[in-house]
């Protein structure tokens, strides 16, 4: 039998939640605070879902069986009776979560997986006084999560590992990577990767060593190839011929030099922002961003397919 | 007329400038110190051709045509002749450096570029007293640099503007995609991107918030899919309606509240090397490496053959 999720905020992230939900086979029901939000948000989802399958990203599926299990409710009760799972989008403020997750928890069956897709606040600052807490979690895509499969799963200091196995096992069974935390930590462990990575590249170029397009280059036609399929602890691994006790034996010595000087931290709104946004609008003007972020989502949804032949053909 | 180049040390990076030239149309000449290594190093370029001409690598050109421009040198003298370019890629040890570029610079024409794969040594030290001095330069590849086109190149305190122009130029005739470094810096642009994404991935597993494979799973089905095709700063530039201004507003607080966190280092061969090295041979067995790292380059080659493609169907 389909389990069912409620999604709880319509927008951008609960539309990518709703097709991942739905291409696994769940039934969606859609929930927004603004009650206009679920139906504009369904006609989108149709055109996305062709998109995909032109990748081979449905599973073998066509559109309208995914369509078909997604529909929009009104009344939030009505959205979170019964359901396996609940994923809240909302606004990342933590008083509209408080205020949202106190209602939330009472509607949904004791054994209901409550999550937020928040990428800023831990759980427990949302959490604490509720009921249910202990089957409380945050699991932050980065987005679309149908088309990335990272997901990391973060507990408050309350949750049971009951429900964290729980939250795994669905999250693997709906196609996504788990990241399973140990306890929360601000900046979960990807938004940490990308900052202490931002930070260097900041750095770089306020100090005029390089532009910021050869830091993509840096990445785009450098280091993040390798790390695309492999990661960053992989991709040390196989960079020695003893692997990587013999990588941190040969080279560590080289990082340990260059710490003391990523220690000073520039203001990313300071001056270098200037030369960040002239070279950026310079390669893409304002107006033409969101036709730039529809490349970007074609690109990646190109990519995803790239990858699941790959693994087929070559391994993973 | 075809340009010639010199590889100066025959090994695996050697062997990998070597088809990055040839498949662009120069003339390939390989020394080494070891006298045996060149035609040892020649007989293996064959297959890893054919494997490339199945991903559309060769720029349609087929194997022998390829082949035929790669020649082995047993005098240094003859091998650097008459050259546009010298690639060295000696052991990096200064000392070594130091003898080899003195022996060198009087045997390339005056004209031609000198340039080092060293990835750890800046160019000053090993370039100071030479009289063509000025023709230096650094051009450090990630390897292969025929499936990974990021360069760095490193100029000298000393290297002319005009070298720096010629070493871009010829890079960039050669498929590759220059990063123009300003002046010399240790750890270049890449190693200094990697370190800092690395120092946050060793403090999460040794502070025990998640494992080394949820590092990987972290980039690998998350921020470096992003990243292989836009790099860093495209990436958060479309990330928030805005643009790169808008992304900076509305998150740098968040990263500003990190930063205080990653000031402190710990030993990568401390007890989180226990746990990574567990982890990895838990996952490759130690004599699995060398097949480990055969299926890395059939995926590297996978993925250059899907960016060309993508490139052009969906475009840059």
């Amino acid at each position: 039998m389909s389990e069912t999720v409620a999604i709880v905020g319509a927008g951008l992230i609960g539309r990518a939640w709703a097709i991942a939900f739905a291409r696994a086979g769940w039934s969606v029901r859609l929930w927004d605070a603004d009650a206009a939000v679920p139906a504009r948000t369904l006609a989108t989802i149709e055109p996305l879902l062709a998109d995909m399958a032109h990748h081979g990203l449905l599973d073998g599926q066509d559109v309208p069986a995914v369509m078909a299990r997604i529909a929009p409710a009104t009344d939030l009760g009505e959205a979170l009776a019964g359901v396996a799972w609940v994923q809240e989008n909302a606004p990342e403020r933590v008083e509209v979560k408080r205020e949202l997750w106190a209602r939330m928890d009472p509607l949904a069956p004791r054994e209901a997986i409550l999550a937020s897709s928040t990428s800023a606040i831990v759980p427990s600052r949302f959490t604490e006084h509720l009921e249910g807490r202990e089957r409380c979690v945050v699991t932050h895509p980065l987005n679309p999560p149908y088309l990335i499969p990272a997901v990391e799963v973060v507990p408050a200091p309350w949750t049971s590992k009951a429900s964290m196995d729980r939250a795994a096992g669905v999250m693997r069974a709906i196609g996504q990577s788990p990241i399973m935390m140990t306890r929360e930590l601000d900046g979960f462990v990807m938004n940490r990767m990308q900052g202490a990575l931002l930070e260097e590249a900041f750095r770089l170029v306020a100090d005029g060593l390089c532009t910021a397009e050869e830091i993509d280059i840096g990445l785009r036609e450098g280091l993040a190839l390798r790390w695309s399929f492999m990661g960053p602890f992989e991709t040390i691994d196989l960079n020695a011929p003893g692997g990587v006790r013999d990588y941190v034996t040969r080279y560590q010595g080289i990082y340990e030099t260059l710490f003391p000087s990523m220690q000073r931290r520039v203001d990313w709104a300071g001056p270098v922002l200037e030369k960040v946004e002239k070279e950026r609008r310079g390669r893409v003007a304002e107006d033409a961003l969101a036709e730039r972020q529809n490349w970007r989502d074609r690109r990646l949804m190109a990519l995803a397919g790239h990858k699941r032949r790959a693994a087929k053909d070559i391994g993973d």
